[in-house]
Order: C-alpha cells, then structure tokens, then sequence
C-alpha cells in the first residue's frame, strides 16, 4: 500500500510537490505522500503552522533556492484557494497545480476572470475531513476509501491523469464531475444536512429542561453534526452560497405544505388534506433516505438488526463482538443506545439477514439477553 | 429483577392487570408483566393479533367471566384511546385506568369532555419503540432504562402510587409532567427532528446518482430516522398538531432568516449581515445540542474519540473490541463509518478522556492503526 505507484513515482522523478496551506488537508496529504517515500515542500502564510505540519513528518519547508516541483497542491480556504493558484501556475511554469477547496465553482469563476492558462490547473475535492483542525490532527490515511471529487474545465489530459494517479494511489476514490454539478451536489448531500440539523438544534436552546429528558437516539442522530464548528461552516456555506440557498428554498416549500397540513389537522384532525399531506412528506423522506448508497458504495442493503443489551463495564461490549467474531459472523454495522439512568446499553448489530436466526440463538445460548428486532 | 416488587405483588393480590390492545407496547407491557409473574388478560379488536399476543406469552385471553382486574392499560393508538378508557373506567369501577398513547392533551381533553370521574385514570407515555410493530416484536425489556412519563390531572395519589411503582419495577423511570408540558416537548425532541429528517430526504428524492455517492457520515446520521413508517408517524403528528405547528412554525422562522443571510451571500459574500447570519445560526445549533443530557441521564460529557480502520472481514471488530477491554478501558460510545469502495470500516471508539493517550499506545503496540482524532 505504501509503496509509491507510478503517478507517486512519476512526481518524484520530477521533482516532488509542494504544498501550500498545512491545515488539516494540506498536512494529510503531505503525511501520506512523505509516507509513500514522495518528496514534499511545505509553505504556509503561518510560519508557526508550517513547522508543525514539518514536525509530524508532512514534509520539509520550502526554500527560495530548491528546484521546482513537479506538482503544486494549494490547501487552503476557498476565499484565497484561487489567488494562491494564479500564483503557483505563474512561479512554477512547467508544474501541474490543483487545489482541494471545498467549493469548486466560486474558484473556477475567479481563475477564469483572471485570464491564466488553466490547462495545468485541475480543481479537486477530497471528501475527507473531521472535527478537529489543523496540522496537529493530520493523517495519512484520511483519504482512504473516501470519494475525490475532481472537476476538470481546460485541463490538459496529461495533467488530469497525473493527478487521477495520485488519488488513486492515496487510497481515495475518482468522481469527476463539473464544478457546478460539484457544488449543487455537496449542497444537497452535506450543506443542507449541515443547516438543518443545526435549525433543529436551536430550537432546543430554550426548550424546559424536562424535555431535554425525553429526547431519544433519533434527536441525537438529527442533531450530531450541528456539533460542527460555526467559523469553519460559514467560510464554506458563504463560498457555495447560491446553491445552498437554492436547495434551502426547495425544502422551505414542502416545510410550508407540511405547516398548512398541520394547521388543518389543528383543527380537524380529519379534515382534507391533513393526514395526506403529513404522510406524503414522510413517504417522500422514505424514498429519499432508500437513495443514500450502502456500505462500499454499493446499493443500500438491508440487514437484519440484533439488539443485545450490554452492561456497562469495560470488556463487555469486547465480548460481545469477540463472541459475535467466534460465532463466525461478519458485523456490516453497528448502533449503540444508552439507557438514561441505568448502567445499561443497548447495542444493536446489523448482520446479513441469512445470519441472523442462527447468532440469536448462538447468544443466547452463551447468555447474552437478545431483544427481538 | 423478575421479582415482583411490592406495586406488582399488589396488582397480583387484587386481580390482575388486563391490556387492552396487543400491538408493540400493550404486548411488551404484558410480556414484561407475566416474565414478573403478574397475571395478564389480553384483550384486542382484531382477535388474530390477541391471538398472537398470547402465543407469545404476554398473556392469557380474557373472558367474560373471569374476576375483574385492579388495573386496565389502554394500549391503543391515540385516536381510540379516549373511548377505550371511558368504556374501561366504567366496565371495572374499582380498578384503575391508565394508557400509553404518544400523546396526552388531546386524550386529556376526550376525557375531561367525557364527564367521567377520572380519579382512577392516569395518563402515560412509555418512551419506548423500535422500527417493527405488532405483538411479534414484543420485548419484556422494551421499558428497561428508558423514560415513563405520567401526567396526573385529576388522578388519585394511591392510582399514582400504584402505577408509580409499576413503572420503577418494570425497569423505566418516571418523568411526571403536565399532558400538554409532554405534548411540547415530544414535539420539541421526537416530532420535529421525525419532520426535519424527512424533509432533509425528500431533497434526495430527485438528486442525480452522482451527486449520492458523496453523501457521508453526516447526511446519513441526518436522514436515518426518514426511514420511520409514515403511516403511523401521521397518526402521532396529527394528534400533536399543534405543539408540532407551533415548533415548525419556529423552525421556519430561523430557516427564512438563514435564507436571507445566504441570499445576502450569494450576491456579495461580504455583505453585512451574510457571514454573521450564518455563522449565528450554526453557534445556536451547537448550543442547543450541547443541552441533550448524555448517557445513563447525566449532563452531556465530552470523550475523547479514538478512531481506529477495522478491516472488514468477521471477528475484527470483535477483536478490537476485546483488546480495548483487556487494556481495560470502558467503551463509552461507538459509531463505525464504512468507506465507500474499499473493505475497511474506521471505528471510532469514545473514552474517557484520561484513558485516551494509553489505549492509543497500546493498541498502536498491538498492530492497529490509529487515525489520530
């Protein structure tokens, strides 16, 4: 896995890369290239951050006087991702330069208006992140097993497969599409969620705190992400703003129905177009929902859910999976559930539905008390 | 545990406890009761799904003339509930009367309406349920762990005692609050996420394939509750219109403020109020999640998270699990992220955070890979 393929190999004939931006991604990316023996230089507006991303083994820092890279990666904010790329493609004449910003369209606009020769140029889009920022929490796997978008405009063949290599020898996954498409995309599938979890979120800052006692797994699961870190989100929902609101607009009008049809039911619960108006705003999510792709990418599969109650002291959940291990059966996902105010989880494990009546039964022989799903 | 406590001895001595209505929670309701030896008469409309109940062993069938119980539970969706109690409260003028219905007001209301005398009757809702319905998806330890709400109006203290310690000795907690503070906060906590999440999903319904195959973590954990029956979801929200109106209603007013700030941004990423706007609607998200209470009930803790790839294949996970308990450390939460396209699953295991550091170098000493988080 480590051992550099011939894209890898090819940009350390020719003289490595150079990264500019040692944030989480850029210092990522420079750690699992380092990792794959290529030659990185590091360059970041914060002499203080580019020594850590030197630090945890990134790569070297830039020096006016090293002969020029063969690839010039820009990681940094979407708001400076297209000033920094007019500059590499102009210090760096002979390399290959792309950028990994979250939005993709604000950036292709700007590097268009500002006349450059963007057949060396390729936006990309790594689909990899995580709560924490920073060179400090960087890792050369990140990008494993996680989707690349890239959005080729003028870029010239040699330069988009260049690249293509490099992704794929990191590990990640190829999905080229426009930058429109891109940022339409990521509006839907990330921006969106993103928002709404948080509006649901803020309706419980003056909730009583009895309520609070009430809340179940399904809030907790709506509401994980608006966890996220406001700065960090609004630099991306302002730089994909027009496709975001777009997409926020279009849930505005199914929310509005969905208000009318509950002020009917308010009052009448039989009245017309009450109860067909809610069920159709849930049946639709049942659809949307089916769409979002399973495990591996393939279609979404439906397993059989197991629900064993697991008490709560180091070890037992190990021997429960170890004992699910033993039994010969693979866990293709996994939930856990606390109980409020009892040293007692819930955990349920989704197996293939063949499996499932013979490891209930395995279980509960070996004692564990199974909850039938 | 399965020894019947002094609430449940005394519903035995005074006649028993009959359901009436078999689905999930009446069926649970009285596996539960028969597992602790409290005889249990079932009774349902539809004599397949009594039938079922019984074979299941939540109890036996009633009849006519058998003695009359010393407590009738009303185990019927909320649109019956109402008239199931009345008939109850005067079928059996001794015993007392309770239901389960999700909700309370518009019960409340029925009742009071009525003009029965309603100190025999308590309302309640057990915050328990799973995705399957019916008697067939009985679990005796469906309420273990979990919250009972009680809403006393006019109920006598010896009904409330009684049917308080039936709850405790069936394992639940009870949250004793108004039947219009639940109503709003079931609305807050279950009813509006339930919406949100749906209407998050419905935006896919239309999406194109491609842009699905960058859905992550966070629109998953969004959406997972869109899956949820909308059949049955319809009848719970139309018989909480209006806390759900008033909430929604809320929501709507933060959504077009949103809307406003990412219109303002589109035009001009730095228009006054764009940044601010957006940036203060994700700051409210993070502090109304951050008031869920964590496990076991307490105040919401922060863990830290270790994240570790698994690769796919049976026992792995197991084996992870183990080693973390042989090393001795408590898992406190767990969430596993797939990664498209490639057979490895990252499994992020939260721990105290005075743990963190050893159980990284211990795992690391026994070949896993630690993403640093």
């Amino acid at each position: 896995m480590n051992v550099p393929g011939p894209a890898l190999a090819a940009l350390t004939d020719a003289g490595g890369v150079l990264i500019v931006g040692t944030g989480l991604i850029g210092a990522s990316i420079g750690l699992a290239l380092t990792t794959r023996k290529v030659p990185v230089r590091l360059q970041d507006s914060s002499p203080a951050a580019q020594a850590l991303a030197r630090d945890i083994g990134a790569g070297e820092l830039a020096s006016p006087g090293a002969s020029a890279p063969a690839l010039v990666i820009v990681a940094a904010p979407p708001d400076v991702s297209a000033d920094l790329v007019v500059q590499a493609l102009a210090d760096y004449p002979e390399a290959a330069v792309i950028d990994v910003a979250s939005v993709k369209g604000l950036i292709e606009d700007e590097l268009q208006a500002s006349g450059a020769d963007l057949s060396r140029y390729l936006g990309t889009h790594p689909m990899a992140g995580r709560e924490r920022h920073g060179a400090a929490a960087a890792d050369a796997d990140l990008f494993a097993g996680r989707p690349w978008v890239l959005t080729p405009a003028q870029t010239a063949v040699s330069v988009l497969s260049l690249v293509q290599g490099l992704v794929l020898e990191l590990g990640a996954s190829v999905i080229r599409m426009t930058a429109t498409e891109h940022d339409r995309a990521v509006a839907l599938v990330s921006h969106l969620p993103q928002l709404l979890s948080s509006l649901v979120a803020a309706r419980l800052v003056d909730a009583p705190e009895e309520s609070l006692s009430l809340a179940g797994q399904g809030v907790r699961d709506v509401t994980r992400i608006a966890a996220s870190d406001p700065r960090l989100w609004a630099a991306i929902l302002v730089g994909n703003a027009e496709p975001v609101r777009a997409v926020l607009a279009d849930l505005r009008t199914d929310l509005d129905a969905l208000l009318t049809a509950l002020e009917l039911a308010a009052h009448d619960p039989l009245a017309t177009g009450a109860m067909s108006g809610i069920t159709g705003a849930l049946a639709a999510g049942n659809t949307g929902v089916a769409r979002i792709p399973g495990k591996h990418g393939g279609a979404a599969r439906n397993y059989a859910a197991i629900t064993v109650l697991v008490p709560d002291q180091p070890g037992e959940l190990g021997r429960l999976f170890s004992e699910v291990g033993d039994i010969g059966v693979n866990i293709e996902d996994f939930h856990m559930e606390h109980s409020p105010q009892q040293k007692v989880g819930m955990a349920t494990v989704s197996v293939v539905p063949a499996a499932a009546s013979s490891l209930v039964s395995e279980l509960e022989r070996r004692g564990w008390v199974v909850v039938v799903e």
